[in-house]
Formats: C-alpha cells, sequence, structure tokens
C-alpha cells in the first residue's frame, strides 16, 4: 500500500482483513490464516480451507463482515512472547510456522489483536472500533490460488482480495475508474480492434503487430522520423547485437547485467542482444576524428533494444522481452548542451501535444550514492552533472519533482511521467545527460585551438518505446485513434447492392488522395454494418445510396458526433485530409 | 576453377605452376612445395621457404617463367608408387605427408610430372610442351602466407598465385576488370564516401551505417514500402526471435540448422533469433479464422533476419550476421497463385527499371532428390510444384536457366540473377512456392463451400537483403548514386565569402523543397571544393558569386556532364525535383 494513503485507510484496511478472517472461521472453523497484508486500495488475507472457494462466496462474506462492522466492535492489541504465542497456536500450522519466523527475523515480541472471540497476529494498525469503517466503503473483488510462503512446491491456499475506502464515494470512484480502465485496457482493445497479437511458439513478450496494428506504428515511426530530421537529428542504423566486450566497455555489464540477455557464442565469440544503442552511436562517431565544427551531431534511430524481464512481468505491449525505442544520442561541447537540452524539451512537448498527452509532469531523477551496484562510482560527476541538469530545468522554468535512485547509472535524468489508465505512474520519455560514457569511450573533438576534447552526451527518447507509447495511446484514446493513427480512416458501406460501384467510385477518389479507405460489401443490414463500424472504432461511415449517388455525395458518420448528413465527396475528403494533414 | 573455363586453360595454369616451381627451387634449393592447384582466372602453388618472400620477387619470377616458356620445355607424365615416391622424397617433409595422404585416401597410384630437371607430384593435366604457352597472358599477383593444410598449428607457408588465360588479350580484359571491379568495390567506395563503417567492439560482419549511407538505405525503404503498398501488400511487425520450437516446426531446425545462432536460454526456455520471417507471418495468419474472401494475404516487412556466417567469409554489406530482408510472404488459394506469382516478378521487374540494373536473367532452382538432409522429404510434392512453376514460368515466356539443388527446403524458387563487378553470379531477388510449411502449421481457410482448405504460399524478396543490395547498386554506380538515392543531392559553393549568404538562401530555398543540400564554406579554393565535390560524387555542384547573386541564378556543375552554366535557382530546383521524384 502506498504511503500517500494515509494511517487511517491502514488501519481500516487491516481491520477488514481482521473480520473478513471472523466471517470465514465463521464458516470453516478450522481455517488455517496465512498472510494478511494491507495494499494499494485494499487487502487481501490467505487461508488454509478444506476446500477451493468461488467468488461466489464473496456477497456472503461481505453481509456478515456488515453485520459485525455494525456491532461496533473493538480492536485491541496486546504482545506475547513467542513462547506463550507457539504453545497457544500449536496446532496452526501456518501460525506456528510465521511465528517462528519473527523470531527467527530477530523480532522482540509478536504483536496481537483481539476483538470480540477472535485474536489475530497482526502488527496493525487497526481501527479502535468498527464505528470507524464505513459498511459501505468497501468490497471484496476475488478469490485466486496463492502458494503458502509464494513457494509452488507448498500448499495453495486461498487468498480472498478486497478493497477498502473511507467512504461510500471513494469506493464509487475507485470501482468506476477500474471498470474504465478494464474498458481501455490495450489488451483487450488490441483484441477487439485486431491490432497486435501473440503466438505461444514465439513466446511471451514477443508481440506481433498485425496489418491495422502496423499502420500506427508505421504512422508513429513516420511522424517522428520526419520531425527529428527537420530538427537537425541524423538517422543511422546500426547492429542490435555486439561483441560483449562493447558492453563491459560501456559499464552495461557491470551496472545492468541483469536486465541483459544471455550471451551467444558464435565461433568463441560472446555476442549478447543490445540492451541499449547508445554504444553503437558512439562507434559511429569514433569512426574519425571529428572537430568542434560538426557538433552537435545528432544520431537518431527506432532502436531494437533487449531486456530480460520475469515472464510473469511481461504483459501485453508494456512489458517486453524486446521492444523499439525512439532513441538519440547528441554528441555536443559542452557549451552546447543547455541548447540541446531544451531543444529535445521543445521536441518532446512538442510530441505530447501532437499525441495528445495532456495530462504529464517531469521528474527530475537523481542517483543514490547508497546504491554502489547501480551506478557509476564517480561521485564527482555525479555532484557536478546533477547540478547542471537542475540549473538548466530551472532556467527553464519547469516545474518538476525531484526522484532518488531513479538515474540511469551513467548519469541523471529528466523523465515525462504520465498516469496510465489504472491510475499508475509511469515514465514514457526521457533525457538523460552522460558524463561517464565518452571518457570510457575515449571520445573526443578537436577545439578551436586545435586541443584534443571529450564531448559530452545526451540521450533521449522522444517519443519513448514505440511499443508502449502505442498501449499508452491505445488506453487514452480507448481504441479511437486520430484519423491520422486511424488503420482504417473511412468506410464506405452502400445501403444496397445497387450502390456498391458508387462506393467502389468513392473508394478511388479516397484512395487517390492516401486516405486509408474500406469498401464494405458484407451481406448484412445497414445498421449492423453502421454498428460494427462503431464498434471498429472507424472515424468516418460514409454511407451511399441513391441520394448520395444523384448528388455526387456521401452521408457521413462521424465516430464522436455521430450523422454529420450529406456532404459533397470533395468536400469531404477536403476535411478528412485537413485532419490528417494537421494530425487532429 | 571453373567447369567452363576449359580444358586447355586447366593445363596451361598447371603448367605455369610447374614452371613458378622450377624459378623458385633456382632461387631456394631446398624450398619444401606445398599444394598447388588451378584456380578460377589463375593458379596458386604453396611453398616451405627458409624466409619469407614479398611481392618485389615477383617479377623476377615472372621473367624466369617466360625464359623458360621460350625454351620449348616439355611435360612428361609418369606413375610412381606408393614405396618408391616415399622413398626418393622421405627428406621433403610436405611431399611425404602428401604422399601419405593420397594413400590413406584410397589413391591407387602417384602421378608424376617431369620437365627437364624437375619431378613434380601433380595429377594434371599439363600441356605438352612450354609452346603451348603464351608468356604474355600470365601474371604474378600476389604472395600470401598459408598454413600448412589450412590449419593454424602447423608451418606458415608462402603462397604464390598468379593469373593466366590463353592470350594477352584475354589477361589485358581480366586484369582491366580487376582494376575497375576494385575501382567499383563497395567495402572501398564506402569508406570514401563515408556510407558504412565497422568496429572491433561491435564485431564482424555487423556494419553500422553512418548518416550518409543511412539516407541511401531510407530512400530504397521508403520507395518500396510505398510500391508494395500500392500493390497491395500489408506491412506487419513481428519479433527477431523466437522460441525454437517454432523452427522445429516449420523445418528451419532440421534442414537449416548450420546457418542458425546458437540457442538463448532464458528461464529455461530456448529462443533463438529468428533464419527466416516466415513462419512469423503464419502465426499472424493463423492468429484469427481466415476466410477465402480474406485472400491473397499479403504480409511485408523489412525483416532483420540472421545468419551464421564462418567468419572469414564476412565481407562487407554482402556477407554479414545480420540482415534486413525487403520480405514478403503471400497466403493465397491455388486459383490465385498464378496471377500473385505473376504479380511478384512485374513489382521485381519494376523495381529492377527503378534501380537501374539492366543486366540479370532468371533461374529456375529445383531441388535435388539426392541431398536428403536440405530438403523436405516428399517427393510427390516437389514434381507437382516444379511443374507449377516451370508452367508459369512458360505462360510468362520467361527466359530462364534450370539449377538443380538450389531450391529452398519447402519449395523451387525462381531468383533473379546478376553479376557482380568481380564478373561471379550473385542471386539479388527470389520468389519461391511453399508447398510445404501451410501443411506444417496446419493453415487454413474455408472456402465458399463452407470447407476447410489450405493455402499456398509464394515467398518473395522484392529487392533483396537490403545491404546486400545496396552493395549492389554502389558497386554498379560506382558510388555516383542516381539523384533520388544520393545522400547529398547538391552542395552550394560560394566563391567567396561574400556570397556566403546568397549561398544560405539558396540553401534554404531547397531544403523547403525537401533536397537535400549542403553549403560548403570551408576555408578553401573554389577548384579543391570543386575536385572534393566530384570526389563525394555529389550529383549537382552548384556554384554562386556576384552575377548568379544579381541573377538569381546558380551555376551548376553536374557529376557528370560537368559544366551546365547559369540556371535561375527555380529552373534548377524544378530540375533537380523532377529527377528525384521520376528516380531518373
Amino acid at each position: 500500500m502506498s504511503k500517500k494513503e494515509g494511517l487511517q485507510l491502514e488501519k481500516i484496511r487491516h481491520s477488514l482483513s481482521h473480520l473478513m478472517s471472523m466471517a470465514i472461521i465463521k464458516i470453516y472453523p478450522d481455517a488455517g490464516l496465512g498472510v494478511g497484508p494491507a495494499i494499494e486500495n485494499g487487502f487481501y488475507q490467505d487461508y488454509g480451507l478444506p476446500e477451493s472457494i468461488s467468488s461466489e462466496l464473496l456477497p456472503k462474506l461481505e453481509k456478515e463482515i456488515k453485520k459485525m462492522i455494525l456491532k461496533n466492535i473493538k480492536f485491541e492489541q496486546h504482545d506475547m512472547s513467542f513462547d506463550k504465542a507457539l504453545k497457544l497456536y500449536k496446532k496452526d500450522p501456518y501460525k506456528s510456522e510465521m511465528i517462528k519466523d519473527l523470531k527467527k527475523a530477530g523480532e522482540k515480541k509478536l504483536s496481537f489483536y483481539r476483538s470480540d472471540w477472535f485474536e489475530n497476529l497482526c502488527k496493525g494498525p487497526h481501527v479502535a472500533s468498527t464505528k470507524e469503517i464505513d459498511p459501505d466503503a468497501f468490497k471484496l473483488t476475488k478469490v485466486a490460488g496463492a502458494y503458502w510462503k509464494g513457494d509452488e512446491k507448498n500448499k495453495m491456499l486461498q487468498r480472498v482480495y478486497g478493497v477498502a475506502f473511507e467512504t461510500k464515494k471513494e469506493l464509487y470512484q475507485y470501482l468506476k475508474q477500474q471498470a474504465e480502465a478494464e474498458k481501455r485496457d490495450h489488451r483487450k482493445i488490441g483484441k477487439e480492434l485486431d491490432l497486435f497479437v501473440f503466438s505461444d511458439l514465439i513466446g511471451k513478450g514477443l508481440p506481433l503487430l498485425t496489418p491495422k496494428g502496423s499502420i500506427i506504428r508505421q504512422e508513429l515511426e513516420k511522424f517522428i522520423t520526419e520531425e527529428e530530421t527537420k530538427r537537425g537529428y541524423l538517422r543511422v542504423y546500426t547492429p542490435d547485437l555486439a561483441r560483449l566486450e562493447l558492453y563491459k566497455k560501456s559499464g552495461h555489464w557491470q551496472h545492468y547485467k541483469e536486465s541483459m540477455y544471455p550471451l551467444i557464442n558464435v565461433d568463441g565469440e560472446d555476442y549478447v542482444l543490445r540492451p541499449m544503442a547508445c554504444p553503437h552511436h558512439f562507434m559511429l562517431y569514433n569512426s574519425r576524428p571529428r572537430s568542434y565544427r560538426e557538433l552537435p551531431l545528432r544520431y537518431a534511430e527506432i532502436a531494437r533494444q533487449y531486456r530480460k524481464e520475469q515472464s510473469g512481468e511481461l504483459s501485453g505491449l508494456i512489458r517486453l522481452m524486446a521492444f523499439s525505442l525512439v532513441d538519440a544520442h547528441l554528441v555536443c561541447r559542452p557549451d552546447q548542451i543547455e541548447k540541446e537540452f531544451k531543444d529535445v524539451l521543445e521536441l518532446i512537448q512538442y510530441n505530447m501535444k501532437i499525441l495528445g498527452i495532456k495530462d504529464y509532469w517531469y521528474r527530475f531523477s537523481k542517483w543514490d550514492p547508497k546504491n554502489k551496484k547501480k551506478y557509476t562510482n564517480n561521485p564527482k560527476a555525479w555532484q557536478k552533472t546533477e547540478k547542471l541538469m537542475k540549473e538548466i530545468l530551472d532556467k527553464l522554468k519547469l516545474k518538476y519533482v525531484e526522484a532518488e535512485d531513479e538515474a540511469a547509472f551513467y548519469g541523471p535524468k529528466t523523465d515525462v511521467q504520465v498516469k496510465n489508465v489504472n491510475g499508475k505512474e509511469d515514465t514514457l520519455f526521457t533525457v538523460q545527460i552522460d558524463f561517464d560514457m565518452p571518457g570510457k569511450f575515449d571520445m573526443s573533438y578537436i577545439d578551436e585551438k586545435g586541443k584534443k576534447q571529450t564531448p559530452m552526451v545526451i540521450h533521449r527518447a522522444s517519443i519513448g518505446c514505440i511499443e508502449r507509447t502505442m498501449a499508452f495511446l491505445i488506453e487514452q484514446y480507448a481504441g479511437a485513434m486520430p484519423v491520422w493513427l486511424s488503420p482504417v480512416q473511412a468506410q464506405i458501406i452502400p445501403i444496397s447492392e445497387k450502390f456498391i460501384k458508387y462506393g467502389e467510385k468513392i473508394k478511388e477518389m479516397l484512395l487517390k488522395e492516401d486516405v486509408r479507405v474500406e469498401l464494405n460489401n458484407d451481406n448484412e443490414t445497414l445498421g449492423k454494418k453502421i454498428r460494427e463500424g462503431e464498434m471498429q472504432k472507424i472515424p468516418y461511415l460514409l454511407i451511399v445510396g441513391e441520394k448520395e449517388q444523384k448528388a455526387g455525395s456521401v452521408a457521413v458518420r462521424d465516430r464522436e458526433k455521430g450523422d454529420l448528413g450529406p456532404m459533397k465527396t470533395n468536400k469531404f475528403i477536403e476535411k478528412i485530409k485537413e485532419e490528417i494533414e494537421k494530425k487532429i
């Protein structure tokens, strides 16, 4: 459970867990009690039961808990010695083991809470009495199996989850947001709109973009490539694997090993799929001597990168085995760093506007001197670089939060943070100043005076990891992507077979103007076709019949505004082309 | 040496190798003789010598050989028993070992050639007398180290190479072509024009495209993506690695294992970098049921693929550890296969025209029933599919050569063959019919009658492997890429500092029209700038001075035609834009 949610909520959630156990014991007097913590938005409790239970039991438990709440049951805390507790609970295998574990862990005493006839091992805190709990502000949400101590060799317990807030209104808001999040879940929408699929034979965390999903990605790539080129970025192509030596020199192997793939040995040489593209771009920089006049050099690549994740953590387009970062590395002179940093932030702000992302904030992500393993050990450089970044941020008058232990191993970051549909914070884009690798790779340029100097490097992801950004946008728009990103931008629906030919003519006209258009001549009713088109979130349905044919028009149905009435075909083409060009 | 070159040439080359040994022995009486075969265009011979020799020795050897040729030395063959030969050559460690090896290999007797005072172990054939050798039709070309028996644990011998033909004219032509090939070598041009680089830290066979080289690739990708989209291809993105299971099911593991990378085990699951993209596209096809009305489905992807090569065979952009295939898989009904095949060939012909490739021919690549390991074992399907492909090719009235043992493991191919600058045959593009994988993957569609059917698949590469195609084009154009593919399309050269401002104005005008333009305001003479621009193969140099500024014009220097004289700036923009758009 997050610190922000406050003490009172924690008390309520612990207490509800306690009451739930009482309700369970009324049904299963011999129920064993596993762990039962308060968590974000609620609580859970594990039970060793003689049988599996289903979610059908939950309303019954809820009713029982509500009854107890109304009885104003008091919770009283008392401590107990280990010996006494072990004797008292010797028949309860879970509790006995927990008590032993707590002793091993060096706890001095045990805390119990008692209410009415039930006593439970719990550190708390609890409310003083159920008076403090709103009986309409909690809900039991699901039952799931959970191994005792999380070990699959152990017995499977029954875990019951609940959500709980201080007020009924908060619960209602939470449930509403949850329902909305579920509706917007990009994994669900991805299936409904046929945007991406997974294959068991290919593997977890390795999505395949369908032709429709690929259009979204292609449009994003085209947009950012053109925009970056306009802003003086140079596109490059670098290999997505390299000799291990490269990452030993860069420091990835020392600081980032756990996220890297196993080595691939070819003819006695160790290769590895690249965790990041930075050292590759540095090899391009180092391929010939550089003059101060050439800088800044802005190498950009939509770079395939590989990150080993726990297979249980792989999810949709967000946690992947391999992804494509809209990456760039700006090699610049110290006197250029401020302007380049500012320009990157401007580009990101522009992208955000184009992508319709309004709710975001900046996070200044710093190192943690205590975390020796994660960061390059150079305290002076850390202090200097963080000071530099802070000065730039302050000069730009950006509002930002500071976060410790969130830096890259080679330098501090400015992250662009968003809330996802689940209300959770996520990093979408990032800008970093690297004080570390230019020296490691002996990167240099010759300055005005003919002296060799070490450049500075900015690492940045302008629209982030393209798969994650797609997921974020799908959720933000609930699948109804802006016209320029829509796989199908318009669908023509003839009201009967007679008008298929006219429909085809309209289709040709639109295709000529590079509008992505379909003609729906399925053997279905008009109503069904319209519903289907709306389900598919197609921005415009163009219904054509006799009237439209005579007038050279289409009857336009807007995804959001509904029926717009008839429109001359040329007029409609103008309208949709403008929306595509302006990305609105 | 190739069979086509004929017996007489083989005799000449063996004989020259023999004469060269005589010339060497005159200098090093104790020279040991290693192998000395006739090879394509010439011959070589390995020598165990008391010292390393340099190419400075070659003219001296040539002179000696010529003298011998003019003496009309006779070559006489005779056989010898192993025992006698071993006794005779017991002091020569190389010859002794070769004799023993030949015995082990089951040879019945040994063949020697004698001429004058020298006898050599050689199967021949040789010319009867040096009268048959034109003393001006051979040349010794280089000296290189070579391990005895190719094993680096053995002693290093000195290998002397020569080229030899029947006539002086042929030698001259060959040397001329070699010089031209060297001049056009994409590895050399790649360096001169800064198109791609290699890095020891990244590894062999893993090129990095510089910003300039990346422009060529980007333009090729843009061209083919747009062209394919116009022709009804659907773009997809699929992962570049997958579970080993996938390739076991496809048959790659059984038939193609030696070219695949070592396995990558993540959390107990074996993954492998993909050798080909076909099974990935089939997983997309299989992600939902298909109706006959959906076919043909043409999945296209510029697909990164990995092929393990011997590190000694890696070369430039041609033999790589990983490459990007302009790939597609057309899933179609049997009644669609002919049209789809024809359309693919038409697309390829169109691409060839755009890329300026004029000298190509078709190869109908068939299986070899004897090569059990390489091909799917289904003789009936092979016969049927090869018959089908032959019928289509004949119907299209295409001229083609037939080649055995050149098919894919899953079906026959029609390859587009070209000659590279070295005069060697290469496959640039390919179209294949697959009778094998649709069944293995249980791919299906529902036909008009509601019955489940198995589709057919065409695999094709429309502009081949993009890196190789780049290499081929760089060599074809000797670096002077057509305007649309040129990294820098025009360079503005002000004749003095005074006209930099005017140059900048011209630059802005060109940039606005998306022309890739540079302004050269280096502190150099005009002559040097022009020479440098021509060396860089920039299509147009725009020289601007007082006259041009006054007239609102540029003095155009064409890469091929030289000075075109002054041209109104707008006129030049029109001209270059037309060339870019029409890809001429």
